[in-house]
Formats: structure tokens, C-alpha cells, sequence
């Protein structure tokens, strides 16, 4: 197939139409961006089609290299139609069309670690951070709530930094059918809070651990963590009377590893 | 004096050169927006003046009635002259213009906690996010190296979420000379890396810690790395190569107050 120099290209139409959430919603797929992504893409067989620039050498055309070697469909594109598709300022690429990653509630496994729940989380950054951290700490999984930011939204996918791959995500879900579900499955609910009854460092228990996280600015709402089993604090010094969410996320998942994510 | 109308005011124009690093510099002041932190700043004693949309109620109205009370000049400005004043897209105000609040890098007490050393740390987010995070953890300062984005730029001091207030904060230096200083203070310099030799949660000494983190892509230069004493990891379980610069700040900081800010 030769080069595609048209953004108006029926291909490069159908991808461009996942940098909306209509887009994504309709096709369930979305775009993965960068050589380390989409190489992380690769492995979890999600890619269905790969744009590059051809002229791109290094880590894009072993990315490349890669698709074809799976077998991925690999369309060349210039570099304006690269610019296009891609969502950062000086894309070298190259772009993923992929097939969504996330899971089913029942399909998590909480025994093998914390399952993180994010209750109407609005910043891309820090949703991707908290993924990031999830994977990195050995999280059984992490349930993202309804009126949340989207997990396929391109800035949760490159704050991710290729661990939306590596941790399984259980997306939308009413807050009371989650804690149902998590609660029927053997998990201790708790309640992240700057003002929790226990320090995360000290608290024991013999349950695996759901830890609901709220919204950046207000928090859980009240008759939510009135519902939990218990609330769990990171110990503070300073004059500090919070963390930043992605920040309070990655002390407490690390915390609780430590107890093989158990309190 | 009555209400401030137009953008061109002398004062006014004055604040608005604040928000580029060059008026900062030159003025050796900055600006600080919202009632929450502009409530740590007249408590820090460093306001020098304040701009108010005087038809504001509540919180706003409560700081600008303790800026009067502390005897800073309170300026009644109309609302689109405060937009200009403010970074933030809906601005509610006040905007205040404040002295900056850097220390000498003598000025540090190790022995009271971790000492956090940023090295061209790029990402403003990231920066406030750190301080934030070193206040609550108790850290004994954050040192900032040349090259990396400006402390009292207004998305780092947002991030900071009142905590550039909290936690002593020197800025710029070279790192050589930083490293001097804080052995001959009586640190013990460690590298933060994703490889780093021992786990941050397991490492024992005896010497207050002075903890570096290097660039967000590329981590501490190996000359750096290779001039401290060691080098802390957070352990990783799951699949991600790395953390996000803020959540393994976040992870080291506490690990490390639990230990009394030593290794």
C-alpha cells in the first residue's frame, strides 16, 4: 500500500474519530501513542492498526518492525498526517489504533492484591499516574466509577506509560454496585481520606483491601464512606492537609503491598 | 481608593508582569491565587499586596478581611481585571502579590527530616506535587537545581497547594556545589532510581538523607548518580519499568519518615 499524504483518507478519518470520546465510545477502540506504548500494546494483542511515518528510524521503525512481525496492518503516513493523529506537540510516533483493555468486575482477582476504586476522578494526568502506580505496586486491578474521565481519554493513556496494559481496568459501574460486587468477593472496603480513622502504615486485617479514592477537590461523598468497612490516612507532618490524589494513591498502594495488599 | 478598572493601572500592570519568569525575577516577588493559599502566604507573613473582586463573597471575601486585618493593602479591582491577574480559567480571586520565600541552602535543618534535591526537574505539576508531598511527609527542605522550571511559577505554586509556605525551599545552585553542601552538613547523599541498589523500605543507616531525583525522562546523569553514596529503589511488583517522578517522591518520602528521615 502506498503512502497515505490525506488526512481526509477514509482510514486516517475512522482514526482521527478516536481522539473524541463519541469516537471512542462508538468504535470501542483508541489510539496508543509512542514507541514504549504501543510496543506494550503489541504484547497485550490489542493493536489492529499501526500509522507511521516510513522515514522514521530508531524506536519508531522497531515498533514498526514489530507490528508486522505480529502481523498488524502498518499504514505509512507523512509526517503532516502523523501530526494529525498523534495528540502531543512534536509526534514522532508512530499511532495504534487499539482494541479495548478493560475487564469485567468479576474478573478481577482480589486476592493477589489492593483493587483500587477511582470514584468520579476528573484529571487524565492523574488517573494515568494512579494506573501507573497500581501496576508498579501489584494491584489486583483498578475500577474506574462513572463520571470519571475516560481511561482511553490520550492523556490517562500516556500518564499510564504503557501499565493500562499490565493492570487489568474494570471501567464505569454505579459506586454501590461496585462495593457490592468487591464486598461478595472476599474485600475489606476502605475509604482513602486525609482525616481516616487508621494509619495505612499500621492498619492490620486479614481481608484483601479495596481502597475507594475520591474526587481530586471534594473527596468521597459522606453516605459512600459511611457504607466502607473502615478509613485509611497517610500519617502527615508538615503543615500539608492533603496529598495530591495520584500522590496519596501511590503512598498507600505501596503501604499496603508491603502486607501482601491486605490490612 | 476606589475600584480598579483597567488593566493599564500602574499597579496592576506592576502584578501582571509577575506572571513571566523575567518580572519575577527582576521584582524578586511573585503571585499566589485563591483564599487557600493565599491564606498560608499572610500566614507566612510574605503578602505585600492584594487584588480582590470586592463584590466576592465567602472564603474570598474572609482572606482579603484578613489581609486587611494583617495590614496589607487590599486593591478593589472589577472582575476582568482580575482575570488578567490570574492563571486560572474562572477565576473567583484574590491574587496576591507576595515576596519570595527561598532560603540559603545553609538555612537547612537535616537532622529534622529527608532533604528532597530536584535536578532539572521540567514538569511544574511535578514540582508542586513534591513540595506538597515533602511537607506532609515532614521533609527538612526541597532543593531545586539550576535548570529545572521555576518554583514560583503559578501551576507550580497551584500544585503546591500552599505548601511552598510550609517547607524550606532553596533554589538554584549547581549540583556540585548542593552536594557539597549537604555532606558537609552531614547528609548522607542517596540517588532516587528505578534501579536503585537498596529498597527505599528496607535501607538502614544512621545520617539524615538527602534524596536526589534527576530529570522526568531521563533520570540523574550516571556522574551524579556516581558521586553519592547510594542509590534507594522503590521495589517494584507489576509490570511498569518505572514510577512517575511525583508518586515515587511521594513513596520514598514516607517510606523514609517512617525511619526518622534516615537510611
Amino acid at each position: 500500500m502506498g503512502l497515505i499524504t490525506s488526512p481526509r483518507n477514509a482510514r486516517v478519518a475512522n482514526a482521527l474519530a478516536l481522539r473524541t470520546r463519541a469516537g471512542r465510545r462508538d468504535s470501542l477502540r483508541f489510539l496508543v501513542e509512542g514507541p514504549g506504548p504501543v510496543r506494550e500494546a503489541l504484547r497485550a494483542r490489542v493493536v489492529v492498526e499501526l500509522f507511521r511515518d516510513p522515514s522514521a528510524t530508531g524506536e519508531v521503525a522497531e515498533a514498526a518492525a514489530a507490528a508486522e512481525a505480529a502481523s498488524v496492518p502498518v499504514r505509512d503516513v507523512t509526517p503532516p498526517v502523523l501530526a494529525k493523529l498523534a495528540a502531543t506537540v512534536s509526534p514522532r510516533g508512530p499511532v495504534a489504533v487499539c482494541d479495548r483493555v478493560d475487564v469485567p468486575i468479576d474478573r478481577l482477582e482480589p486476592g493477589r492484591g489492593v483493587v483500587v476504586v477511582l470514584v468520579e476522578i476528573r484529571d487524565p494526568g492523574n488517573l494515568g499516574a494512579v494506573i501507573r502506580s497500581a501496576d508498579a505496586a501489584g494491584a489486583a486491578g483498578v475500577v474506574v466509577s462513572d463520571a470519571s474521565v475516560d481511561v482511553y481519554n490520550e492523556k490517562v493513556v500516556r500518564a499510564s506509560a504503557g501499565s493500562l496494559f499490565h493492570v487489568p481496568i474494570v471501567r464505569r459501574g454505579r459506586i454501590a454496585d461496585i462495593a457490592t460486587s468487591l464486598r461478595d468477593r472476599g474485600c475489606a472496603l476502605y475509604a482513602a481520606a486525609a482525616d481516616g480513622e487508621s494509619n495505612v502504615f499500621e492498619a492490620r486485617a486479614a481481608r484483601p483491601v479495596a481502597l475507594f479514592l475520591g474526587n481530586e477537590a471534594h473527596g468521597l461523598a459522606p453516605e459512600v464512606r459511611a457504607s466502607m468497612d473502615g478509613s485509611l490516612r497517610v500519617p502527615m507532618r508538615g503543615g500539608a492537609e492533603s496529598l495530591n490524589l495520584a500522590a496519596a494513591a501511590a503512598v498507600m498502594l505501596f503501604a499496603l503491598a508491603r502486607r501482601g495488599g491486605k490490612v
